[in-house]
């Protein structure tokens, strides 16, 4: 049992930050590349090669993937279906998560759907790193268009296990 | 422009809810079927029928549809793609917030996931209405497994547009 | 480094259920009540205090409190604003996931309003664990007026640290 | 009734955006003030004020503000109270997605907690629009310390409302 100034004191710490602004941060990430093992794991995704979803870009906290949509992608309604959005995006943040070569899993992703895309539309996903703990990352996604139109956004949660896929 | 007392009576309720309460609502839709057209137009959904996803039961309000995670539906760890157990659940959404015959579009949806599902499991969406309002709808949905137990838990918001996709 | 097939059957374990199915588990959190120090520990919430928030009801993974929005509770537009309902849930919640005596704090939550709410009305909160497991608590939340509408729901995620505030 | 592909072409457009790149708007909302009546009406935010919560800087699409987390906004853990970081957060939501002169509401906000944070902390919250449509605007949010360091995050919708609370 803890005292309340201890744990106070302690906070999140289990799963907290590294004491790095979020800047600093980014401002790495950007620069850094990752190791050609991590990069083939993670490339190597049954379901996103199913769906066609390319691996453009792998830095330490950051993907970018893209995919066109195919005509059996789309929903009722005849746009692209929400769950084939969702996947190309998924991918985005399964790659940046598991950049560092740590073996993350997904806890929870909110998506916003902002609008129709049409099938035939090629989209890019781009997932950035907000924050980094020993347990726990966050994530930024957005899925736009080629012309820049942003048409999905997510925030998403990472839980980081022990395990490493690669050899730490 | 309009002052404050007035805004605060009229509150949110242009998307508001109908004065029943959510019990009422869920006893009602659990034995209300839905005309058979609204049932055809939903279940002609390219991309859940290219995943396998079968509309099990459908009411106003309510759907329950089905997954068996193929074996290429898993990702770099082997494990059930968070893309595949989404676009189940997102098609159980759909159903559930289009139940009503009225054109609704997924505002956002967030997936939390509880468990890692092995290829060849079959699993359970269930989608119920939370609260239905003139311009929105809130759902709650739980992917199980057979025996049970629950995989993952969506909380959905849908936007519901002006047009019927059936004959009023 | 571990072998994909190991991290399929180990999945997200460490995080993960007792095996116990939901409905299972929400009939034995009904009818078990709590310690004594659990409730006093937890109801001693200066925030929650400060704004007259009163823990009705604590069972383990269960919470219902209660609130009566104050005028100063309110938004710049009139109604009860946005921070006050979700003060009054996220207490809920914070009850509910500690309710185990272990410590344990939000990881994330998402609100829906559904419904503006005027000042002087007295609102309920319910916790309900729907997930529990080493690590992660899922819970789903309802703010109803005393009538039973509901005017908002939240879907929440608890990290469960070490620690235990009681004797375990 | 409407076919398909009328519905595809629409997309959501009865709440789509203006066409223009988020980097465009984001660019310009930053060189943007806004009507001294804007800023006077959403300052005279009685919650806000209560928790001494201060509005730093308004734009549209953009408001910072900023908390000192006192005494008794701690919760039953010691740290400060979720509640309260919430509601600082959603003041400079509720300023951000208002900042149009157009009455918007909260759909859903979704927080994500990083970091446990310390009475006498002070906090600044930012807001900034992702996105914007007829009916429907997203936000991204963070609330950093003054070092820098991120505590929580959060992504949020708002729904506008066909009133104006200044004269348009």
């Amino acid at each position: 049992m803890v005292g309340r100034s201890e744990r106070a004191a302690e906070g999140v710490a289990e799963w907290a930050g590294d004491g790095k602004s979020n800047n600093e941060r980014v401002a790495e990430q950007m620069t850094e590349g990752v190791k050609p093992e991590i990069r083939r794991h993670l490339e190597n995704d049954p379901f996103a090669k199913s769906l066609g979803i390319e691996l453009v870009e792998i830095h330490e906290g950051y993907a970018k993937c893209a995919m066109t949509v195919r005509p059996e992608m789309v929903n009722a309604h005849g746009s692209a279906h929400g769950g084939a959005l969702f996947s190309l995006a998924d991918f985005a943040f399964a790659v940046a998560c598991n950049s560092h070569g740590r073996v993350a899993v997904a806890l929870e992703v909110k998506i916003n759907y902002l609008e129709a895309v049409l099938p035939g539309t090629r989209l890019i996903a781009e997932a950035k790193e907000e924050a980094l703990g020993g347990r726990i990352g966050l994530y930024h996604l957005t899925v736009t268009e080629e012309s820049g139109k942003i048409v999905a956004s997510c925030h998403a949660t990472a839980y980081r296990k022990k395990d490493w896929f690669v050899d730490k």
